[in-house]
């Protein structure tokens, strides 16, 4: 019994070791073996042997000399960025989105598939069509796939518990992924995936920040939050669910039953139908130059081009969801003090006609010490931030790399 | 070189093992040496030596034998709740209070000071007051002072940044109290403190509450926050402070310079205007039975006889505030999805008359899936939530017994 527990135990011992080792590498981009031992305060054997078999592993090469003074030129390894990859999807309302990401969280192939108002069982199958594409096309090994949906998700059990926009209330998405495909399956709340892929592979991000949310404005709103450099799930995995908050008192009815929910003022459903009222009010408007007729308005892109073209009336739709938008930033400074909040979904393209209004309405609205050091920025990531987070939330739980 | 490394590192993890074998006693209640190996891992030996080390410092008892199913019996150990103490302050508007706080987190002994308007100075040397007394009735070792305070609190180097109702702009009080103490000092927000001592001390916490909200309504609105069995204090320790969060666009003028914040509609100074506007309204209200004009309703106490005398006008405020609350809760739970919300503070004895109002709109104002699992509850520390509350961080940090 002994034995076994203790066989266990080394086993266990000489996994954590190979999982530093590559996690040093990783992180450092190149490095030698010396400093490895260095940093990781294992001895040099230790690492030599890790290093040796990540390298038969496929998953560290040489890749050059450190440059010595004096003394035998140490050897630099480096992670080869493609070793492995992964099937990062964003279930979207709208648009189910795929691709595979490298081990740097870059996207090397992207696929996407146009989603309206598709039952449950169709949608379920467009999934199926889109990750069999998808790992039929992969050159690398797979590590395993990662779906980011919207609404609430449990974790624990890969369920889809409750979406707004899809009837797939209970869908056990990660048995069913797991059964056809025999893979790591992970499936995360779309915006939570947002945020981790956002620390993880996103630009000014450094050792320093321990905190980020991000805003996701796209079909609806949602924030994802990072606290101390983990993804925050709260305690039924619905951290960041502000969509569906009241900020209208006797405003409109909701998709969730409630009235005057943030979601009612802003979302894509509602910065459409009043993108077709302004067009269909003022024949100057220049959402004509986009759209042949009023009801054509059915994109997020057509009423950014026309902002961009100078449509004043549609920057007056965009500023007052911005507003709306800096109001729901102070709630979640008041509440968590974090100072870097970072735009992304399709409204994020915007741009300061968004987000001007927003870091207004955030200094008016919460207390001024704690808005000072705020900063409302754009996501460095673009659309694929749901695919690189899901990526990234692999990397963390299958290789311990993020 | 090496020697010396070597010999700090097996003087850590001798102090490792002590705090691990305290930790587990003090968790256990009481516990068997034999037990404290299994759990914790150690070797006999090393266990025996450091109950021997905690035997000698008074940290530790040996308080009977374990039933035996043959065999030798086991001599049972626990520590002395009074093997020291830590004094707590709570440096709330209106009274300063201050406690003697054994290693349970009972108040061994209390005092406090009523503070009205009082300049900053004046104040200070109230709290040496305060102290010097209770230190002066210490009978137990002392592990330090720990002090709660209002308003922002750079934790990190024991400054009180800003507060709202005192005049204390970067206040060293850690080195003041460092400087006259010569002991361990702490310096906190009192709603993360609050909430460390409901987490540590309250009822009904179990190994599977990670997450806890304590909201505290009295001079002013903040929150407290846990999260993972830790205070979250934010970028800036900031966090939970939603007081200044706009709530009435276009609202009254708030005390630190913004209009409509939560404070302008939830807090002492509000409740007190109200019911005093009652009370010169209205003869027959039950709040002359408690104050003699309308200008001496100056305490939230008379307003809580008032209500539970049962005066409409004042339970009618009561909800509205709730109302308010209902709604600020909200938008923690959106943000958070934390499902424990404890309300502590002087007006949570409002106690229903407040928490029903608080419970429907907090129902009516976020995701039903999320505030159908969330419960908002009195806090199950009194007055000296605070005091109790940096008590459990003084343990936490010197004891590593929390």
């Amino acid at each position: 019994m002994a034995t076994t527990i203790r066989k266990a135990t080394r086993a266990q011992s000489k996994q954590h070791n190979l999982r530093l080792v590559l996690k040093t590498i990783y992180t450092a981009g190149e490095i030698s073996r010396a400093d490895i031992a260095r940093t990781t305060h294992l001895a040099r054997a230790t690492v030599s042997t890790a290093v040796a078999e990540l390298i038969d592993d496929g998953l560290v090469e040489e890749v050059g000399q450190k440059p010595s003074n004096g003394g035998k030129p140490a050897t630099l390894l480096s992670v080869i960025d493609r070793a492995r990859c992964t099937i990062g999807v964003d279930l979207a309302d709208g648009e189910f989105r795929g691709g595979i990401v490298d081990l740097r969280g870059r996207v090397r192939q992207q696929e996407s598939v146009r989603v309206i108002e598709m039952p449950g069982d169709a949608a379920l199958a467009v999934i199926y069509e889109l990750i069999d594409d998808l790992l039929a096309s992969a050159t690398d090994p797979v590590l395993g796939i990662g779906v980011g949906a919207p609404g609430l998700i449990d974790m624990r059990n890969g369920v889809i518990c409750h979406t707004v926009h899809q009837d797939w209330s209970g869908l056990p998405m990660r048995d069913l992924l797991q059964k056809r495909y025999e893979l790591p399956i992970y499936i995360v709340n779309d915006s939570h995936a947002a945020a981790l892929g956002e620390y993880t592979f996103g630009e000014g991000i450094d050792k320093s920040t321990r905190n980020l949310i991000v805003l996701r404005v796209g079909p609806g709103v949602s924030a994802g939050i990072v606290l101390g450099g983990k993804p925050y799930y709260g305690d039924g995995f619905g951290a960041g669910e502000i969509g569906h908050i009241r900020v209208v008192p006797g405003g409109d009815l909701c998709l969730c039953g409630h009235t005057g929910c943030l979601e009612t003022v802003v979302s894509r459903r509602v910065l459409l139908a009043r993108a077709q009222e302004i067009a269909r009010r003022d024949p100057e408007s220049k959402l004509h130059l986009f759209a042949g007729a009023p009801e054509d308005i059915d994109r997020t892109g057509i009423v950014i081009r026309a902002l961009f073209a100078g449509d004043e009336a549609v920057r007056l739709i965009v500023e007052e969801m911005g507003e709306h938008l800096g109001w729901a930033v102070a709630n979640l400074v008041g509440a968590l003090n974090v100072q870097q909040i970072r735009v992304a979904g399709r409204m994020s393209c915007f741009d300061d006609a968004l987000l001007r209004p927003m870091r207004q309405v955030m200094h008016e609205s919460a207390h001024t010490v704690l808005v000072n050091d705020t900063e409302i920025t754009l996501a460095t990531l673009g659309a694929d931030i749901v695919v690189q987070g899901v990526a990234a939330l692999l990397l963390s739980h299958e290789m311990g790399l993020v």
